[in-house]
């Protein structure tokens, strides 16, 4: 187990493992890759530690499965199977919400949004999940698809010990105050600066 | 499939097909988490697209198991059991690397990393793998413990179509120089900046 040294003790008359087991919000921002694909590293561990995992994509068109999809649910189907890890929900915006009866359109990506949004609202009410990663997440608050002081305000007085995960560019600067852990995925090089395009396996 | 849209075209005479499939050298550097998180993520959909994955951890104390660790060979052994997915090998200096005879010591982590980087070298001249995870192999290039100009000739000149993937911070230049796609995690904000220290399934 790695250790690691606070650099300040808080005066919040907490001990250690009560301060250690506060649930975080997390925030991957940035302009490089990274972001989501740490997200999921994240769940990995999650997985490894029992937890219950939901991953919600905000993404306009999820119809193709991105490689992170097949290898947590097949994660999930090994804790479904022999007990082991924790189970994994895997839930997109793009082909319509999983548990919606209406099926994603291509016209009302911010009534998709928002529907995404109440149903985290109620799983986190429900404490139904312990790691959330609102993958994306950071447009719908930016285009104003949901309402950022009432998703910041819900974040922040979550019940219970669930931990949330938040992607993308361009994070709202509420969202970043009300967060633990913020890291920036900063480009230093890319392929596409030298004319190399996605391929299968890496970036998808 | 995401579209992505280069900046340049490079007069290369490849077409954007044989550029897109290069192989790649990734770098994850940086103060903040992330760095490995995001690269067991891309393990993630490596696995997903069938490729052979091989971890290799130059990490000191290497006897604990990191969350990922647990996952990723569930994942390996799903691969062994159905045939998706593909195959994961996880190897770590700590306790001694699972080719060698040799316990690892305590006292001799330079003499670890070497033979480390060695089978590495082996396997990428052999085309062991699709993707290597060389985690945290800044700190033996940074400390002398394998000699950099090699390992930076070795990974630039690496035949066929192996991906790899070095994570730690302070990167060496001729590492970066010879690298494809660079992403610097930058600190925001770390709960340890207000007393709060690790947790399981959030640190590892």
């Amino acid at each position: 187990m790695p250790q690691g040294t606070p650099i300040a003790i808080p005066a919040d008359g907490l001990t250690t493992r009560q301060r250690r087991e506060q649930p975080l919000l997390i925030v991957h921002t940035g302009e490089n890759k990274g972001k989501s694909t740490a997200a999921f590293g994240l769940a990995l561990r999650a997985w490894n530690a029992g937890w219950s995992i939901g991953v919600f994509q905000f993404v306009k068109s999820a119809r193709w499965k991105v490689g992170e999809e097949g290898a947590l649910t097949a994660l999930g189907r090994v804790h479904e199977q022999t007990g082991e890890g924790g189970p994994v929900e895997w839930h997109k915006m793009g082909a319509g919400w999983s548990w919606s009866r209406r099926a994603g359109t291509e016209e009302n990506h911010a009534a998709d949004a928002a529907e995404g949004w109440a149903e985290i609202k109620r799983r986190l009410a429900a404490q139904q999940h312990d790691l959330y990663v609102l993958d994306e997440f950071t447009y719908p608050m930016k285009w104003g698809w949901v309402d950022v002081a009432e998703v910041v305000a819900t974040l922040r007085d979550r019940p219970g010990r669930q931990h949330v995960v938040i992607t993308g560019r361009t994070a709202h600067p509420d969202l970043i105050d009300a967060a633990d852990l913020v890291t920036e995925m900063t480009k230093v090089k890319h392929p596409m600066d030298v004319g190399r395009k996605g391929q299968r396996g890496i970036e998808w």
